[in-house]
C-alpha cells in the first residue's frame, strides 16, 4: 500500500495526448541479523540497493550495482519487486525469495532480509586486543629491528611530573603560567613551551583534583620548542604513568587497517580492520576517481573512508585498549596515491588524466585537527610519500618495513592488493611498479570471496582420493565458513589443479568428477555446504571466479617478469621474496607457485611479512628518523610504468594459464 | 487542543493516595515581524521564555528570566497562559494582551507576537561596510600612529606569484613539489616551506585554471620557515592581487564587535556588532560562570558566543566585504577574563572561587582550527593576555590602543562596560582595577535600555521651558526610537537633573512636573511616545532604572577615587582621560560630569576613543610586535583589587547620589 500516491495529470491542450504519471512512495524495510530493522521511503522503480544506500546500510556491491559480482543477495520476505535474471541466483533460490538487491526494483511496500554474507566483504570490522594475542609478536620482532637501526626513541614525546605551589590570595598566578614555570625548571629554564588548547581546557580541573600535582605529556618540536599536549592529575610514577598512544593507519583500496601503539614501549595494543567504505563507489581506484569528479563526489569519497570507516575503527580499537581517541598523540598513514588523496580530501582526478600527475608526493607533517578523526588536535601526522600516480605511500612504507633499502642481496617485495605492487632492488637501487590485479586477492570479483576476517576460509587442502576439502577458517572455534579470502583462494585453486578438478585454462573438468556440481549450468565447484540457513547458498567457485583470479595472478607474475627483464635479470637473481598484503594470516607459497602466481624459487627464499604498509606506518609512527627515511626511500626510488612497456601485454596473456603457457618457467615439460 | 495527552496514574498500594499526573503537550507559535513563524512543542507549565529558548529565538532576558528586567514583553494572540503580576505590565497593557514571556506559563496551544523591542537588546546585529563609511577614519588615524611606532608590516604574510612549467609524461613531478621548487626560487632556495592542507586541497584546480601560473599567500613563521596558506589562479598583479584579510574580535559581556581588516593596507573593511549570545544565561559574568558549572553548561556558553554570535557576525562582515571566511589569515581577540575563558572553552569556575585564579593569563598563539569559526584553519590567532580574574585582555588591549604605555603625562583610561575597568598611569607604571558597573551602560537593567544600534536614542537635550526632549537616534533618517543606549542614558539623566525633573536621589519630582507621568504608580518619566503599535509601550525611565544607573555611575566614580587615593594622587593629577566602551558614538562629558560619573576636569582633557578593546585587537592583528607589546603591557601592569580595599564601599555609597554626597568634588556648595 503506498504511503502516498501523487497522481500527476498533464493534459496538453495543444495535442491529443493525455499523460498520466504516478509517483508512488513505498516503504522498504531491511531486516538485519542482530540489528534493528531499517525503514526507508522509496519511489517506485528504485532498486533495493539504492534503498540500502539511503538507509546507510552498506550492502556489498564491489561491481557498483551492475549485477555482475553477485554479492548483494538478499531474501524477499514480502512485497513485489521486479528482478532481472542473473546467473548468481539459481531458479530454486529464486523460488525461495533470493534476489540481487541491485537488480531488483520496488513495486510495493517491501521487506527484505539481509544475510550477513551480503555485509561480509565490506562491513565486517575486526578488532583484536594484541596484548593477549600472538599477533603482537610480529610487531615486537619488527620493533627490535628498528631499535637496532637507530629508528627508536625519537618521536619527540615526553612525560613531565610536577608538584606546584597551590595559588593563594597573595600568589594569584594563573594555572598555565604556574605550570609552565615548574615545567621549565625540569626541561631547562630557557625552554620555550607552548600549550595546546586541548590541554588548557583540562588544566584547572586536573590541577585541583590532585593538590596541584600533575603529569604532563609534552612534545619536543623539531624547532626545539615544546608543546604541552595533555595533562593528568597526580605526579606519581605508578600506576598513573600515562601511556603515550599512537596510531598507524594503512588505507587500502579494499581494506583499511589500523594499529594502536604504546609509543614508549613500542607495544602494539590493538589492531583493527574493516572494508574501505568507498567500495560502494566501485572496486578499483579508477571508479573512485571518476566518482570523485561528480558533484559532491570528493566529499562523499572522503567521508566514506574517514567518517564511515576509519573513525569507527579508531573508536573500536581505543575502546578495546581503554584509551579515548584524543589520547592519540601521533599518527602515521600509508596508502596508495589515490587513497592518500581521498583521505586528505585532495582532488585525485589528474591521477588518471595524462600526464598522470598527483597533487603531491609528500605532504609534510600535518596536524590531528586536519584529519577531523577525533585524535588529539595537535597530534603530529606523518603521511608516507608517494612517488607516482600508481606507486604510493603504501609502497615506500613497505620498502622501509621490508628493509629492502638496506640489504646487499637483491630482494623482491610483492604487495598483493587491489593494485599489485612490486619493489625490486637492494641498498643501492630500488625500482617499483604497479599492476592492476583487481580485488580478487581481497575477496572481490569472487562470488564467495571476502576479506580475511571471521568466517573466511584461509587455507584449504583437498584429499586426492575422496576429493573432500579440509578447511581452515578464521575465527573462534566452531566458526562457520562464510567465504574465501585471498590465501584460501590460492590454496583452493592450487589444490583443485593438483587434484585434476580444474584444468590449465581454469575450466572445471566435468566428466567423472565427483566434486563438481553444476546444477546452475554455469560451471561451479562446491567447496562446502555451509550457512545455507542464512545466505541460502553453498560456498562455490565458478569458472568466472577462476577467470578473475587467474587474471589477478597473471598480472602479478607478468609484472615480475617484465620488471626483471627490463633490468636484465633472470628470476634466479632474486635472493629473497617478501610477500605482503591483507590476504590472510599467511600464504601457501607452494600452491602460489603451483598456479603460476609466484616464480619458481626455493620455498625458503619466500617470507610472508603480513601488511608491509601497516608495518611501515608503524615504523614512521615510532620514530621521526624512520619517517624521514621513508621520505628518502621515496626520493631515491625509480618508478617503472608497466603499461608503456611493449612486452607487458604479451607477458600477461602468457601468464593467464595455470601455471603458464611456458611450463619451463615452473620446471614443467614444455 | 493537546497534541498528545499522557495521563500517568501512579497508584501507591501502600498508601491511600492516588496520584494523577497529566503531562500535556501543546504547540507554542511565535510570530516575529519579518520572519517565519516558529513552532515548538511545550509541556503544560513551561514558560513562553523557555519555549523561546527551544525555538532558538533569543528573546531578551538579561535578568535570566526572573521577571525583574521587563524586557521579554510579548503579546498574546491566542491561547491560555498563567501570568504573574508584574510592575512591567500596566493593567491596560495586560488587557491588550501584553505579558512577560518569562513569567507566563502555557496552559493550551498558544500563539504570541514578539515585538522587535523584545529582541533589540540582544539580537540586533549591525554590520557596516567601512569602505563607504566615515567610521573608517578612526582606524586610519590609529593605523598612522601604529606605523609611527613601528608596529606595522610584521604580521608575516606575503604574496608570491609564480609561473610553473606544465607537467608532461617525461616530467611528471607532483603539483606540490613543482610549486615549492618555484616558490623557493623566489623566497630563497634554502627556505623550508610547508603547505597547509587547505591550500593543498585547492592546488590541482588552481594550477590548471590558469596555465600553471598562480599566486600564493605565504606566512613567514617565527622560526623563519614558511607556510603556504592559500592559492589563487594566475600570477598577474592586477586585478587579482589577493587581499590578505584579518579579523579583530572584541568580546564583551553584553556586546560583541568584530572588524575585518585588509592586512596589507591596514584598511578596515567592515565592522559588525551583536549582543553576546550568552545574555540568555544572565547579564553578568558571575551568572555565566555559575551556569558554566552546570552539566553541559560550559559547552552551552561556549557555543552561545561562538556558534550563535561570532560565527554569524563573521559570515555577515565577510559577505559585506566580499570574502569567504576562510580567507581570514590572522585573528586577534580581546575580551575580559571570563569571556576569554568561555570563548576558548576553558572552565572559568575558579575565577569566582578564592583565591580567584584564572586558568591562564596568556595562551600563546593559537590556530584558526582551534576556534572552529570557519576562518582559515592555519590562521594565527592572538589572544590579548589578562592579568587577573577581573582585568582581562580587553584592558591590556585598551592600554595599548590608548597609548597609555608610552605617555609621559598621567592618563586615565575608563572602559565603560558591564564591568567598568580603569587603567591609570603612564610610560613608567600602569595600574588597573575593575568594578562591577552592571549592564546599564550597554542598556541592560534599564526598562527601555538597548545596545547602541539602530533605534537607540544616543543623545538627548531637554528644553528647560517646554520640557520637550530633542533626541538623536541611531539609524537611517526616519528611524523610530526603540530605546536608550548608554550615551543616551547619560544625556537624558543629566538633562532631567539639570531641568529639575529628578532630584539628587534619583527620585522623580512629582509636584507640578508636567513631564512626569506616573499612571503605573511606579514613578516613571515618559521620554517619548513611540512605537506603541509594535511594542505597545512608551519609552520611559522608571525610578528603578534611575537607581540601577546611579549604582553603575557610582561604581565608576568611586573606583576612580579609590585608585587615585591609594596612589596618593588627587583628581587633578589626571592630565588626560580616555573614555571607551560601546555606549554610543560619543558621550556628552558635560552631562557625565554633571551626574557625578566622571571627575570634574576641564572638558578638553577628555577624549572618547570608541571601543579601545577592539582597537587594541586591531593593533595586535596588524603587527606581531604589537601583540608582543600587549603581552609586555600585561606583564608590567599592577592589578588593584578594589573589593579588598577598606574605603571602596564608603566611596561607592557616597557616589550613589547626583552628583555626589560631597558636592565640592563637583565645584558645588557643600
Amino acid at each position: 500500500m503506498p504511503l502516498s500516491g501523487d497522481r500527476v495529470v498533464a493534459n496538453h491542450r495543444d495535442c491529443d495526448t493525455l499523460i498520466i504519471m504516478e509517483a508512488c512512495t513505498y516503504t522498504l524495510t531491511f531486516k538485519v541479523a542482530g540489528a534493528q530493522d531499517l525503514k526507508v521511503p522509496m519511489v517506485s522503480g528504485e532498486s533495493i540497493w539504492e534503498g540500502a544506500k539511503k538507509a546507510n546500510l552498506a550492502i556489498d556491491a564491489p561491481c557498483s550495482g551492475n549485477g555482475t559480482c553477485g554479492k548483494c543477495r538478499v531474501k524477499l520476505l514480502s512485497g513485489t519487486v521486479d528482478s532481472k535474471e542473473t546467473r548468481h541466483i539459481a531458479p530454486e533460490e529464486y523460488r525461495d525469495g533470493y534476489r540481487l538487491a541491485c537488480s531488483s526494483t520496488i513495486r510495493s511496500d517491501t521487506t527484505v532480509f539481509v544475510p550477513s554474507s551480503a555485509l561480509a566483504y565490506q562491513n565486517r570490522m575486526k578488532v583484536t586486543d594484541l596484548r593477549t594475542s600472538r599477533e603482537q609478536g610480529v610487531f615486537t620482532a619488527f620493533q627490535g629491528e628498528l631499535r637496532d637501526m637507530g629508528f627508536w626513541g625519537d618521536q619527540g614525546l615526553m612525560v613531565v611530573r610536577v608538584q606546584l605551589q597551590a595559588p593563594a590570595l597573595e600568589d594569584p598566578m594563573a594555572d598555565r603560567e604556574r605550570l609552565l614555570r615548574a615545567a621549565a625548571e625540569q626541561i631547562g629554564t630557557g625552554a620555550s613551551i607552548r600549550f595546546s588548547l586541548h590541554a588548557l581546557r583540562k588544566l584547572p580541573q586536573v590541577l585541583r583534583s590532585a593538590d596541584f600535582s600533575c603529569t604532563g605529556v609534552l612534545r619536543q618540536e623539531v624547532d626545539q620548542t615544546y608543546t604541552f599536549l595533555d595533562l593528568f592529575p597526580g605526579n606519581e610514577q605508578e600506576p598513573a604513568s600515562p601511556v603515550l598512544v599512537g596510531l598507524a593507519i594503512d588505507i587500502g583500496t579494499t581494506s583499511v587497517s589500523i594499529l594502536l601503539v604504546n609509543l614508549q614501549t613500542g607495544e602494539a595494543l590493538a589492531v583493527g580492520s574493516a572494508g574501505n567504505g568507498q567500495i560502494r563507489y566501485g572496486a578499483d581506484v579508477i571508479s573512485r576517481i571518476i566518482e570523485s569528479t561528480r558533484p559532491g563526489g570528493l566529499e562523499r569519497l572522503h567521508k566514506a573512508v574517514t567518517d564511515a570507516c576509519i573513525e569507527p575503527l579508531i573508536s573500536q580499537v581505543c575502546h578495546t585498549a581503554g584509551f579515548p581517541p584524543e589520547r592519540i598523540y601521533r599518527v602515521a598513514v600509508a596508502a596508495n596515491t589515490t587513497m592518500t588523496h581521498l583521505f586528505l580530501g585532495v582532488p585525485p582526478e589528474h591521477l588518471r588524466l595524462e600526464p598522470y600527475v598527483p597533487a603531491f608526493f609528500d605532504t609534510g607533517t600535518l596536524r590531528g585537527a586536519d584529519l577531523g578523526l577525533g585524535v588529539h588536535p595537535d597530534a603530529e601526522v606523518e603521511i608516507a610519500p608517494g612517488i607516482g600516480s600508481y606507486v604510493g605511500g603504501d609502497i615506500t612504507a613497505g620498502a622501509f618495513s621490508s628493509l629492502l633499502f638496506k640489504k646487499e642481496s637483491l630482494s623482491l617485495l610483492i604487495d598483493l592488493g587491489t593494485n599489485g605492487e612490486l619493489v625490486f632492488g637492494n641498498g643501492e637501487f630500488l625500482m617499483a611498479c604497479a599492476c592492476s590485479a583487481g580485488p580478487a586477492f581481497e575477496g572481490g570479483d569472487i562470488s564467495c570471496g571476502m576479506r580475511a576476517t571471521d568466517g573466511a576460509i584461509e587455507a584449504c587442502s583437498i584429499d586426492e582420493n575422496t576429493l573432500e576439502p579440509v578447511l581452515k577458517i578464521i575465527g573462534p572455534p566452531g566458526q562457520k565458513p562464510l567465504g574465501l579470502c585471498g590465501s584460501g583462494l590460492i590454496d583452493t585453486i592450487g589444490e583443485l589443479f593438483r587434484c585434476g578438478i580444474i584444468n590449465a585454462k581454469g575450466r572445471i573438468v566435468q566428466e567423472g568428477n565427483r566434486a563438481c556440481r553444476d546444477e546452475w549450468g554455469i560451471g561451479s565447484y562446491t567447496l562446502v555446504y555451509a550457512d545455507r540457513s542464512e545466505s541460502g547458498r553453498d560456498i562455490v567457485l565458478t569458472e568466472t571466479d577462476l577467470d578473475n583470479f587467474i587474471r589477478a595472478k597473471g598480472a602479478i607474475f607478468s609484472a615480475i617478469r617484465t620488471m626483471l627483464t627490463m633490468l636484465d635479470f633472470t628470476m634466479d637473481a632474486i635472493e629473497t621474496v617478501y610477500v605482503s598484503g591483507g590476504i590472510g594470516s599467511g600464504i601457501n607459497v607452494q600452491n602460489a607457485i603451483r598456479i603460476g602466481m609466484f616464480p619458481k624459487l626455493p620455498l625458503e627464499q619466500y617470507h610472508y611479512i603480513g601488511n608491509s604498509s601497516l608495518s611501515g606506518a608503524y615504523g614512521m609512527l615510532t620514530s621521526r628518523k624512520a619517517a624521514e627515511k621513508v621520505l628518502e626511500i621515496g626520493r631515491g626510488m625509480t618508478y617503472l610504468e608497466l603499461s608503456s612497456h611493449p612486452s607487458y601485454m604479451d607477458e600477461f596473456v602468457a601468464a593467464c594459464f595455470i601455471p603458464h603457457t611456458d611450463g619451463t618457467l615452473f620446471n614443467l615439460d614444455a
